[in-house]
């Protein structure tokens, strides 16, 4: 048989492939070879048993960072791979994992009598809450259960174990898949204040805000996409009330970056100073310019894909991006490390338009995230790395152009032609998601846990497994306590304190009693938010109480305001009836002792405050019920 | 929130998971679990890393068992799984493996300046050879490559090396996917000897005949199928030439069975007596009545499948066919195993025809294969087990009937309503073949590599290495020789002689020279053929020549015919000028001695054969340049 040595692909092959060769990462075997000789188109010919064995590494891991492709099916992945590098080529990124597997990703549905049963074809926000939270939900539902109650989301997890977090997205930031880590509404287009959807979510409902709105709450450390619209929009109740989201956010401590420059000129982001770099008003333009499908165009002259001219520039790739926040939340000087989510958002909508070009751009813009992700998890040694996609999509490879439907003819790397249709929409209409099982497939500690099928709920667990992440927010908290930063009190004095160890929360809201003084809400930065007050007119004793937003643990704090300024401070261990005694006596540190104490009210409290206060404690901590926000 | 216990999916969930859990076989741990409760929907909440890292085995492994889901992309699965299990069940045989990945199937163009590159929509044929020969053909190609030269098939390697060999599928046996172990055509559609479509393949042409008669001269030990058709045929040329290829095979050996009873009274198979069994004139009828497909069908009243009255009886299911084509090849008295290729090859044509009910009944009994694979693997401890399929195809799950193309709604054992889109052809047309990657599976020894990205191509070397086969046929014959029986021949006398060694060859041909006369084919069993002939009228030395047919190792025996009768038999160093001397003379076994020699014509070989003919040896072996069988 003749041998004909030819080059597979494009010349990027051996290049990409290259940069993250070793460490257990997959490579090409064969780069040169005639794929028609026999074990030519071989990826491997050889036993690899060890190198899988090898690939595995135990947990847990310093960092996670979990690369969603959304929309992004085997279809979509081979199609990106065939353009781009060949049939016999290899995404660089993408196809390196070394660790794989399958997933499913059904929702569930709502209402009515199907409640709970299977939607087997999901959107983004279900899927997306299936691994930021490890429920399964309806499609629309953004950190909520079918019940419509909030659960933490794995960013969240991180932020409250101390860890830094970050959220990518080539989409508007409030789209469902960044929506999901750092929001809770029924309803995924509750972008922003003005947003006509958001029902008992918004703030002037009673509700927890819009996913803008609650992005600022939540405080990941870098958040970085689309969706400078929303955050133009004027809160319409609440501390904000009348601001712009942008004027709250720079209000609140956030570093707020539009431009690529000004992204450049961030050097570091924490909680005292996190990142909110927002570079376009929605979803970012893609990289290559739309194909048209039409129908029976499968069948006419293939094309290659172009350079869209409207792209943002290469510094705010999704790959220049990935590297700015690995980059921002790393840190070598400290045991923590971080949780980041990284989305390329746009295969999906591509996909969605019948746009091959579109999607293909896309997929090659995620994957050169996932070579940065790569790179540094080598690096690091202690970085899972998991790719997937939340949902498949209607994109197939075919023969022949479907008589009825659209499609697109494309000349590949191999300079073969490519035929993709869409089968599942008219022309003009909108393609369906689809319901296929994805792949799964991770590097680094904990990646195993992709192998064999399993569910996209899984992959929480094996995020949160992998970092050792202590899933019950409300006991991340039980730390709780208050401190007067003034010794002495007297009446209508300003005063100030701080409530700190509310690790699982990330507000707090104070109250003063017994004349009831409402403190408003604070924010919590590294399990810590600050007060100021003004000490009651009247003398006697008064109870400071400091709330996590979301745990619903309570501090409190009993002083006593005298003319001369003396503070009293004896521990209250009353409680709301369902507080845990142990765990308060446990917070206090101390049981024994005796207290200066004045005022006749206080008696009752005496007996209880001698089992359960510390001498130089100041707090009382009350566990009430948690919502159930932990999981 | 509300916790609702409920079951999923249908009871033999948990009787079929049960059936084969343990020794690294995946299993559900959530069986009975409310889905909508945090980690209700995971498979696995808890770090598998050490379980994964238990599955993989190194080889060799004894046994190889091939499972192939024709036609079963990931969606064909998540179809199956969603209806017959719920979509939080699991496959139990499917889903069972332990360790999963993808990998690529396209073909190659055949003709024309786009010759050798990728055909990214494969059929059945190019996608078989390819892990049957470890080599990337033209779609159409049954066990050639590009240029339509025959690579030997793993089923062929295996038995070359010793091994027992099956072929169980539910299509006709002349289909390309069972095809593509036991014959080498330029067009799948050469079933038989009346095939239109044969070309030089045919023997009347000179070719290696049609898959039919193919098959007879690959002689796996077990082939179990449909296909009674094309043997009801009659042979063109060659040895059995009028014959049916029915009578060819009961002429050779076979046992024929036809019907179930018959096969029940087989309790053995071998290479003596190898099993045919052929229970259908072409495909097998499906387990499901086919479901009707219509535009926007998927919108319309959702329908249960329900069994196929002409279904063939459970002996002949293809689990039932699995486990007695297993039964038969097992050796325990021996360290030889066996390789078996089992396929579903229904999957494939219903979704072709719109029938998802088809479709999904096909999957189910494939699974059961799977499960029966499985059991006996795991029981044997010694027996990789891979399963995966040949190409994507078209069914999509689907939110809403797509409006120009075919759909059918499905209740599910969820009780939930699942959508189910043909969208790559017009009503009445064949729905096409899909290019996406497709899951590949794999348990016990050497299944590590099916973990990653691999090519279908990979699978060849990842199941010979795992049996540790030598792959090089000819080097399997080389170490073939002539005996014979008689001790003294007179001019006339029927004699016979036996060719031995000829390993890496299922047939051989005779020739005694120098008047030449042609002693015909022989099939080999266990390396071994037996003629008969009538020696020469004419006194002096003559020559027999034993060649393989696929190796073209030829052994070579000169006799001298006296009236006296006496044997005399010097080796023949000759050869056809591209032998291996340091081959014969090692082959021959001894380089000195004198040998009775009569004959002036053979005084001019004495000076080599001398050289290289052993006493007791009777044969000196040329190895000639072997065409490209091997691998």
């Amino acid at each position: 048989m003749t041998r004909r040595i030819r080059r597979l692909g494009s010349g990027a092959l051996a290049v990409g492939a290259a940069a993250i060769l070793g460490a257990g990462l997959l490579a090409p075997s064969a780069a040169l070879a005639d794929v028609t000789d026999t074990g030519g188109a071989a990826r491997h010919d050889d036993d690899r048993s060890q190198a899988v064995r090898d690939a595995i590494a135990d947990g847990p891991a310093k960092n996670v960072i979990l690369l969603i492709g959304d929309g992004m099916g085997d279809s979509e992945i081979t199609i990106a791979r065939n353009y781009a590098y060949g049939a016999a080529g290899m995404l660089p990124g993408i196809d390196a994992l070394p660790l794989t597997g399958q997933y499913t990703t059904y929702s569930v549905h709502k209402d009515g009598d199907q409640k709970g049963k299977p939607d087997y074809v999901p959107d983004s926000a279900a899927t997306g809450t299936a691994w930021a939270t490890g429920t399964k939900s309806y499609d629309g539902a953004i950190g909520v259960d079918v019940d419509g109650n909030p659960h933490d989301s794995i960013l969240e997890l991180a932020k409250a174990n101390g860890l830094r977090t970050g959220n990518v997205s080539t989409a508007e930031i409030q789209d469902a898949t960044p929506a999901v880590q750092i929001a809770h509404v029924d309803q995924r287009k509750c972008y922003g204040p003005d947003s006509s959807v958001c029902g008992d979510d918004a703030l002037e409902k009673g509700g927890l805000g819009s996913i803008s709105e609650q992005l600022l709450n939540t405080r990941a450390d870098v958040i970085l996409g689309g969706g400078t619209a929303s955050f133009e929009q004027t809160a319409k109740a609440g501390q904000w009330e009348g601001a712009t989201l942008f004027e709250q956010a720079t209000d609140r401590g956030y570093q707020v970056a539009t431009t690529a420059d000004q992204l450049k000129a961030v050097t570091k982001a924490n909680q005292s100073s996190p990142l909110l770099g927002l570079f376009t008003p929605g979803n970012f333009p893609t990289r290559y310019s739309p194909s048209e499908a039409t129908v029976g165009g499968a069948n006419g002259a293939p094309i290659r894909c172009t350079a869209n001219p409207s792209r943002l520039s290469t510094e705010l790739s999704l790959a220049s991006l990935t590297n700015k926040a690995i980059g921002l939340l790393d840190r070598s000087d400290s045991d923590k490390g971080f949780f980041l989510q990284v989305e390329g958002a746009s295969i999906d909508k591509q996909d969605h338009s019948a746009d091959a070009c579109g999607q293909i751009g896309e997929t090659i813009d995620l994957d050169e995230a996932v070579q940065a992700a790569l790179e540094f998890a080598k690096k690091d040694g202690n970085t899972l790395v998991i790719v997937t996609a939340d949902h498949a999509h209607t994109s197939q490879i075919v023969d022949d152009a479907p008589p009825a439907t659209l499609s697109t003819a494309l000349t590949t790397a191999d300079g073969s032609v490519m035929k993709v249709a869409y089968g599942t929409a008219a022309a003009g209409g909108s393609q369906q998601h689809t319901g296929a099982q994805l792949r799964i497939a991770g590097y680094g500690p904990g990646a195993a846990n992709v192998v064999g099928l399993t569910d996209q709920t899984d992959t929480f667990f094996t995020m949160s497994n992998a970092l050792g992440l202590n899933r019950d927010a409300a006991a991340l908290s039980a730390g709780a306590s208050i401190t007067l930063d003034d010794t002495k009190l007297t009446p209508g004095e300003k005063f100030s304190f701080t409530a700190t160890g509310f690790n699982g929360d990330r507000q707090v809201s104070g109250l003063m009693e017994s004349e009831p003084v409402e403190l408003g809400a604070a924010d919590v930065i590294d399990g810590a938010a600050s007060y100021t007050a003004t000490a009651p007119a009247e003398e006697g004793t008064h109870t400071l109480t400091v709330t996590g937003a979301q745990t619903d643990v309570a501090a409190t704090l009993q002083f006593t305001v005298t003319a001369d300024g003396v503070v009293v401070v004896p521990g209250d261990g009353s409680s709301d009836g369902d507080g845990d005694p142990d765990a308060a006596a446990a917070a206090s540190g101390n049981t024994s002792g005796t207290l200066p104490w004045t005022g006749a009210e206080a008696l009752p409290f005496l007996v209880i405050a001698l089992l359960l206060v510390g001498i130089g404690g100041v707090m009382v901590l009350l566990r009430r019920r948690g919502l159930p926000m932990s999981n």
